[in-house]
């Protein structure tokens, strides 16, 4: 295959222009994005993009979860589509840039081919992915989760948000429900530029992450059982604190990823106690451990330690534990090839980079099951996401998208 | 003073019947009560007391907190009136027991001396304090609080409930707003019936607590700054939980009560991590830690050493902490007289008897700034209470009303 030449480079002032477009559709309340999956915003955001896929010279393809491919072609017929991509939705509190940058950093590498005139073997394929965040129709990566066959059709449109609409109608309502089945589509190869959502990047002073896996997740929620009791009438010695109890196995969470440094994290997001009132003891609480590792061994045996260790915990006070996998996923090894022509694009045009592993789940950890897949990552401001105020530079996003253009067109092969 | 004899006993199944038709009134969704206070339910159950003790012989006055004072007369026209009495209203989801034991089993007194022809050198007043609780209204003891000269009308008032109604307001609307001015009444003695709200005297099979002191307390709002942050790509080593470090001054909250075993206790009931979401290592922990203790000097230690202990967790992790006094009142030691006619009174009477400290607050904390004041407590199962399946027997009932009746009746002194 031939390298592309390391002065091929995306415009990243038209970039940054399309990436501020988008925003202007589901603004939040505070800078940054609420345009959830099939709301009336997120259609009206897939409207744009297939409009700008459309100048670009693409022709659109649909699918029944509202999948979108936006196809430039290439001169074999008979080779399959090199995919880029990542997804347009936002949370309800959103950032600008999460999903949207492998989105529209896509398009923006059809749109430098086309100025440039450059030709390729393979076709070149812009995806966008339905309901990647989860917020409103849980769980996370739904549409790219049964485009790689992780769950049933039948079984996603059932999804049912806040206020009991099925994710089926909603698609069906905003306009976006195609007929092309869902997962037909085979790859020759996929690629998702994603912001890093996490502070390592920025801190390092590195452009670019070479991401090789993706980390697998536990969530364990944990319930703990005592008894309510007044905070003034009941002696110390007679009480069942399941507060207290859940602050103990909080102290094991972090230890018990610490012993798995560096990395592998730990930490309870969600905490709950009840009744939750000043002067009652804590009768119960709940909480969910998030463990997560890129080595499946790892994540087994902390989930494992937990459970033993709050047993432990809860016997020694005369209270109660039980335990529910609420979620999880395994450890993802993104394709060799296709990291090592990240790596290659990412050193050939200067960029400083650095392995990473991906401690958030994407489109591109299902789609790693059915093609030969790669992300990249450009730091993020502070680590923050899923947050308005979510931020990164002009600059980071034009490296994170000159290497998806370099990956890409050398993978779908420069014609001569 | 003459003492009562041994043989004179209330009617425990006339004070059960009487605590059952009250129950009636603002029934709970589990066989508790809701009877909220200022609420159209408070009224009746009013309206019924009234009627009882009108039935009874007794006047009825009405002071401007809506605090009931059913009046049997003295002999002596110059002595002020033995006062006994607790709450009508309830929780939301209250027992049947909490406050109402304490204004019935009053009621139960007199009418067991009219029965008997009793005379007594002190009048004798029954009664019923507005809005104990404070669930509806805070904070909790409102208008004993006002008698007492502890807070002002004015300000009790202007107290709204969650729809932004006002006590003031409220009260008058049911009709329950008096014209007679607040604390102008003066007291020879209070006595206060309660259930224990504890589990101490129903583990150890005693049948009377003789309550001594009221724990003070003290209420520390600890708001924990760290950093909202993604739980799978923020390493380690770079995260601000606050959710931990809220776990670790949880672990100290307990280390310092138990350090002054066996009286003071410590808990944080409520709990509240933002923004509580699985995926999302809090940012933000608000807690409350309750510390309680007969004795002054020990609440104060216990409160300094929350402090210290709690920046040096933060100031170990990187976070800030801040600390907000948001409730508390002195220990309380009550007369010495009232109580040792408690404890007299148990003793003639033959029922098993320990001195006890009331954790939790009562009327009859505050009434004691102003009148020569003791508490009687009977025993409830599992030290269960502020909930619907709050339970006593009538045999722990009868106990309690008979051991007032005595305190009360010795106190007002029997005209032989």
């Amino acid at each position: 295959m031939t390298q592309p030449a390391a002065n091929l480079r995306i415009d990243a002032d038209r970039l940054w222009s399309s990436l501020m477009e988008m925003a202007q559709i589901g603004p939040g309340v505070a800078g940054g994005n609420n345009r959830q999956t099939v709301t009336d915003a997120d259609g009206e955001g897939r409207a744009l993009f297939q409009r700008w896929c459309e100048a670009a010279g693409c022709t659109m393809g649909l699918d029944q979860m509202g999948n979108m491919f936006a196809r430039r072609e290439g001169t074999d017929p008979d080779a399959l589509p090199v995919y880029v991509g990542s997804h347009l939705d936002t949370q309800p509190t959103g950032g600008k840039y999460d999903g949207v940058l492998g989105v529209l950093g896509g398009l923006e590498l059809i749109r430098t081919i086309n100025d440039l005139g450059i030709k390729t073997k393979h076709p070149i394929v812009v995806t966008n992915w339905t309901n990647e965040e989860g917020t409103r129709f849980a769980p996370a990566m739904l549409s790219s989760g049964v485009f790689a066959g992780v769950h049933t059709q039948d079984w996603a449109y059932a999804r049912v948000d806040a206020e009991g609409k099925s994710f089926g109608d909603e698609l069906q309502r905003i306009g976006w429900r195609g007929d092309e089945e869902v997962g037909a589509r085979k790859m020759h190869a996929f690629f998702e530029l994603h912001i890093e959502q996490g502070p390592i990047l920025e801190a390092e002073g590195v452009d670019i992450g070479v991401v090789t896996h993706g980390q697998g997740l536990s969530w364990t929620q944990v319930t703990v059982l005592g008894k309510d009791s007044h905070t003034g009438s009941t002696p110390m010695p007679m009480r069942k604190n399941a507060g207290l109890a859940m602050a103990r196995i909080l102290e094991k969470v972090e230890e018990i990823a610490l012993s798995h440094a560096p990395d592998a994290v730990g930490a309870a997001g969600h905490i709950d106690v009840y009744p939750n009132s000043r002067n009652v003891i804590p009768g119960k609480a709940v909480f969910t451990v998030d463990f997560r590792s890129p080595t499946l061994s790892v994540i087994e045996d902390m989930e494992a330690r937990l459970r033993k260790e709050a047993q432990a915990i809860v016997d020694a006070m005369g209270l109660e534990v039980s335990f529910e996998k609420v979620g999880g996923f395994d450890p993802v090894a993104f394709d060799e090839g296709c990291v090592e022509a990240v790596r290659s694009a990412a050193e050939r045009l200067g960029y400083s980079h650095r392995n990473i592993i991906s401690g958030a789940g994407h489109d591109a950890c299902w789609i790693n099951r059915v093609a030969p897949t790669a992300m990249i990552m450009c730091p993020c401001v502070d680590g923050l996401s899923h947050n308005e105020a979510e931020e990164i530079t002009k600059d980071w996003a034009k490296a994170g998208a000159d290497v998806l253009l370099h990956a890409v067109v050398e993978t779908a092969e420069i014609v001569e």
